[in-house]
């Protein structure tokens, strides 16, 4: 035949986590959104119409963790015991960090590179009124503990 | 700087539950959908026109119990054992009584909470075509326990 | 038979809105989270250990009103317009009130109901820390409006 | 009063799984998408319109399975170890395998039906504009195994 | 290059329905759960350990043909105008109707299939406790109108 | 009060756009998964652990696009027409682009940008087991039309 088993299995494979122990895990990721020092200030004010940005985009981060599993296809359905964005406001653009914390059977760092990304991106949707420049960069894990 | 700390670092924070001990907690709680009397009288001789209005409200509220980390932002997602979801016909209301137990690291009172709400939101879109005059009262938590 | 057509059919209806005009709709909600005065003051004085109470349950307000077909087995999917959600701050109470709005074949009472509710308990959940006492009380429709 | 107790309460209950010991358990199930052999030679020649008819209905399939307390309304939420999805590849049927794990209190042979269910649909989906024949037929558990 | 465009440009594409008009659609499909005839009986007894199962998988339905564009990757969402599911009580199977309508650009036969399946689910779930031999067949579409 | 209107009727308002036209609206967005050589090797030789790594994260950027609504607080549902997604195989990146268009009342840049950043941590998840260097760069909307 001139079909193969991996076509017949289809090309997606979940890792088995089922004989993996219970750690102590946690990942901490990063990144920007870039945009004008217009919108800085405008972030400063307290003027852009759409209301508080960091809050928001803070929300849509935790909750977005919480659902990784959903938007990621092979991860695990994880229980997190702590989510936590905080937000660094440079001069020409917002810096995301998040930690995630779980008693689990695996890493978390997708969980962590998926609040910094929605959070990103509702910074973004916040902002696009007054600044169409804006660019999301540097999304990357920063540190992985296991215990 | 006038931009402070808790405003750089957005205003949600979501507890950490990782040094919490796994135990046994159940959390019970009631409200009430206020109606006219002949509202009871339609239910009670399953005239009304969208159903069997008890069942379709356990199962709603059942279902919200299990996904509360989802509707309420800071809520951690907990593997519940049992939501169970009771109605007492009154003469010009129906009282809903949840109970929702977990084995875990938080309590279950915003699960209880939120089948009892979402239980009268419920009973309340099944009732609707024959009362204009409904009212949701009463909604608390009635008994936590931990063992 | 002893077994009635209706209970051969299930005991649930949903009202087919297919021959039903595109309208503009908008209905408006209240409720209010019943509270001790020492909350309203921590509250005011920005002491809540969660955090910013106001901003988070009107996120999670606006993002339950646009999941309600999710939340209430027999409502339709509706693509709203807008979802607005306001509190006034009382001694005792918080007072919350919602409006939505569509244009499409079938009214957004429940919509309205949903922001309402959910606004209660993400409230009930920023609060719980420092109140054991708290109820939810009068939620209902205070407007429903058809153009 | 002519109104039961079993309406009073409500016809859904949910199973209490909260004294049941955590175990490892594993379900496994199985189905089949039948079609004409056209059907059949498209897929083996990559001419489906839609694309990669096995790896979507393999993504769907897991996506799904993890989602099954979703779906079905009285499922516990449950963290699945792993699920697999395998096909093969019949003259007038794609037969569908799925084997589910996870550590816990109650099965999973739902998840493993919701599995084969839902890559039925999705090849039926990928399939539909060249096949109007198609019939999903012979879904059933093929192994329970709890240890 | 040995990488074909198809790899570069991965496996799944969604139908544009742009420049498709709206219509009025309906689509009917059907299946069965077989079981025992003792499982009939129980049913009909209204003796099955979690309750009424007729309403239960009727709601699962429903709630599922809403949300067919997220359990079946390449589906459009859809606003739908109605969902009716319903029963027959044979000898050894129960028989699942259903039909969905919708005013839109795209047919809605998954909308229809995907209610049957969560149905027979739902179904197998709450009779599982009774009979370990049933089996899901026969989910074909029956009909589709377009007006 | 020293309590503003703002903080009364919290921080986040929803843009209304019950006045807005019907229009046909594309929004195209671009990124890059940053990673090793090694890794564009093993994805050329398809040898990633984790199976077809294109194809898993073009479903699930379609997916997230489509639940945007779910993922960005203040976006309105919209009902898609199409949501494609490709990927350019570079030395040391997978450019990703994505293109959402819609007849409907606001623009997809968001949805164009959900797509991407999905994409990209799903690209990230299926390579993280042979590449820890990964980073996510340069998202962006490179093109908005309205007709």
């Amino acid at each position: 035949s001139d079909f193969s088993h991996l076509d017949a299995a289809g090309g997606a494979r979940m890792v088995n986590v089922g004989h993996k122990p219970e750690q102590q895990r946690t990942a901490k990721a990063e990144g920007w959104l870039r945009c004008r020092p217009e919108t800085i200030s405008a972030l400063r004010a307290r003027a852009l119409p759409k209301g508080d940005v960091l809050t928001v985009a803070q929300i849509a981060a935790i909750q977005a963790a919480k659902r990784t599993d959903e938007l990621i296809p092979l991860c695990h359905s994880l229980p997190l015991n702590v989510v936590e964005v905080e937000f660094d406001i440079e001069d020409t653009a917002i810096h995301i960090r998040s930690s995630v914390s779980m008693t689990g059977k695996t890493g978390v760092e997708m969980e962590a590179l998926t609040a910094v990304s929605v959070a990103a991106l509702t910074l973004y949707d916040m902002c696009k009124a007054v600044d169409k420049t804006m660019q999301i960069d540097g999304i990357r894990v920063t540190e992985k503990i296991k215990q």
